[in-house]
């Protein structure tokens, strides 16, 4: 076993959650968020951070949590796997802006370790995480910027992250049903372990950056759009595109629907869906319009570094 | 075999669309359906009609569909069945009203038939439905006027339906997570076929007669509720019931699930999700408020027709 300890990197989660509300209160420039402690039946429990009505943000949430305990029966049952101890530690994002030409942005980063009751020898642990950007218009310049700073973290790692877990974003953040993608990706990884000769500690340096980028990348992306002008046209659009969000959280994610079936705590889970959003059967925008532009680029496996234009 | 065929039914559930469309426009006095003809690669078709705006109705879907192919293979490998031919029928619905003292309501009837490739002989066929109310404040009056309705028409059929489908319908309009039914239920039924002795057209009788009971229930829900006044209040709470609808249908709801994961046709199977719909970060009613009343009744088990009071 290496030195980095569960307890270690909780701790540092948590102080990652510390700062990006200090971050976040800062850039929003009115908006507080309100705490939240929960304890969890079982073993451990949570800190559940909410912000409403701030200058930027309408609605946000960030959110650490540790718990263990033994691993539901329904999770080994599903999965096949033998009785054990689960330990999970996280911090968990996402952000509704006021204003459509502000995107709205998720990022999740945990850690993971599960130990067969009968033999604690064989223990499993790995990392997963991701950082995701949904903006109501899509603005090449700016999912360039948020996926040239996504290359750079992911560079100082190793030289496949990026091209690997960007790909896996794609076909992560889809929804199947609309065949569309929920905006314009970003990265996320699932079960970094000990593969390919990497050790526990250089997987823990690559995912506490990803957490480390999440201030600078967002706070740049509020500062650059809070000011443009919108109407009650890209007011309408802004519902209908967290109506696909809702969607997707709903429908497709995984966390969500995993903490949902297994009694996680509904509320903190679902802080991720915006204040209001709003459905209208089969809104086709028209052709040439911004919201038709955006619809056309919700696709997977757009270079958006170099190869999607201006 | 007996003599009622699957075209006779699938010709009736397409009437059935005609004369509940006539129904609501009747009652809601200003809404019109717009007609979508849509054909099922593979097999069949069918008929979307939605109504957006009208003087009662803020949005709603009355479907029509008949469909029928090579059962995909998701489904037989996920059931474990063997290749086979399907054909589905029937009738679904679902209205949001403006006015948060009008009920949302919900209605599907359907047919179902499924016929092993390399034995004809052995065709299974069933029928499932089900109606149930979602009122955004309950009224223990109105709450028993639908169940006395509905157990009229389940006693003209069997002594035991009404009791048995009802317990069905507090089940499955459950929703887990929040610990919470989606409202005052209603009647659930999946899978009757010619058990405990009924003919095909026994059971055929039966759903003909629930299909019909839509119009002139909900028409009496529309007409007594639709003048009372409301205020801020009560809109904002209709918005939040209306996210536990979305949450219900996107999280919980198998005819949901089933349609979007086995490519059915997305903007038919969404026609059900509200036009508007807000979330708000562990939103409690006071105690002794309208909404705090509502929030206490929506629990499993309550006998509407003479247990709830007034």
């Amino acid at each position: 076993m290496e030195k980095l300890a569960r307890e270690e990197i909780a701790q540092w989660f948590q102080q990652l959650q510390d700062s990006i509300c200090q971050g976040l209160e800062a850039a929003d420039g009115n908006g507080k968020f309100l705490q939240d402690n929960w304890q969890r039946t079982g073993g451990g429990g949570g800190r559940t951070r909410t912000l409403t009505n701030g200058k930027v943000l309408e609605k946000g949430g960030v959110n650490f949590s540790r718990v263990y305990g033994d691993t539901p029966e329904k999770i080994t049952n599903a999965l096949g796997l033998e009785k054990s101890h689960f330990y999970a530690t996280g911090v968990s994002i996402v952000l509704h802006p006021w204003s459509p030409m502000v995107p709205i942005i998720h990022m999740n980063v945990r850690y993971f370790e599960m130990t067969p009751l009968d033999d604690k020898t064989r223990q499993n642990w790995w990392f997963g995480g991701g950082i995701d950007l949904t903006p109501h218009y899509i603005d090449k310049g700016d999912a360039r910027f948020f996926h040239q700073h996504l290359k750079k973290v992911c560079d100082h790692h190793h030289p496949s992250y990026y091209l690997e877990f960007k790909q896996w974003a794609d076909d992560y953040f889809y929804l199947k049903h609309r065949e569309e993608t929920r905006g314009v990706g970003g990265i996320f990884f699932d079960r970094l372990s000990s593969q390919d000769g990497f050790t526990k500690s250089q997987r823990w340096e690559f995912v506490k950056e990803v957490g480390q980028a999440f201030v600078p990348v967002y706070s740049h992306l509020m500062k650059k759009n809070k000011d443009l002008s919108f109407g009650e046209m890209e007011k309408q659009w802004q519902f209908l595109r967290r109506g696909r969000y809702v969607e997707f959280n709903l429908v497709w994610d995984k966390g969500t629907k995993f903490g949902l079936d297994t009694g996680g705590r509904t509320e903190s889970i679902l802080m991720s869906l915006p204040p209001q959003a709003n459905w209208q059967y089969d809104y086709q925008p028209a052709e040439g319009t911004a919201e038709y532009q955006t619809q056309q680029l919700l696709k997977k496996g757009i270079n958006w570094i170099d190869g999607a234009g201006n």
